[in-house]
């Protein structure tokens, strides 16, 4: 069972993950993303799927044509947690070089 | 161009697509589809995207784990055209019996 994290380890997570911000009136944290095209935000969302089946913690998300909004909380913690910061470096990697 | 569906074309279309319903406050419909696990969800998805592509007419979507929430709408037509009525019932199609 993951902890939720504490006031420090969020802020270090929140410092290290670029664009990343918390969610109004929940604990999560979120941060959207622009590609090319459909094509280009459909590869990096397949990377995702990976990473989260990997990790067996998956996002929320959505998208619009070059668009692609993430969620990130773990439901059985209610809140943010170690796994989440682990699933936003991997989307940070997947989206790196691709997002215009 | 695509034009907006009339009257008698949308409340054909909506009587063919089982589940479908009119947005609250667009022209646009949406369905939610619920599958075993995000594996079947992401396959889902995935033929969805591939007919997407095909039809160069893409979704507005979301998933968290298990479900899959599709909006269809054609932005350059302001409204519901026949373009939607076509990757809805293609969405039926790589729907059918995966879902639970």
């Amino acid at each position: 069972m993951q902890q939720r994290l504490d006031a420090a380890s969020r802020a270090a997570a929140l410092a290290e993950l670029a664009g990343w911000r918390l969610v109004d009136g929940r604990d999560a944290i979120e941060k959207s993303f622009r590609f090319a095209d459909f094509g280009a935000a459909w590869g990096f969302m397949s990377r995702v799927a990976l990473a989260a089946e990997r990790l067996n913690h998956h996002p929320e998300w959505s998208n619009i044509y070059n668009r692609v909004t993430i969620v990130l909380s773990t439901h059985d913690a209610g809140g943010l947690t170690a796994l989440d910061v682990t699933l936003a470096r991997q989307i940070e990697q997947a989206a790196s070089g691709q997002t215009v």
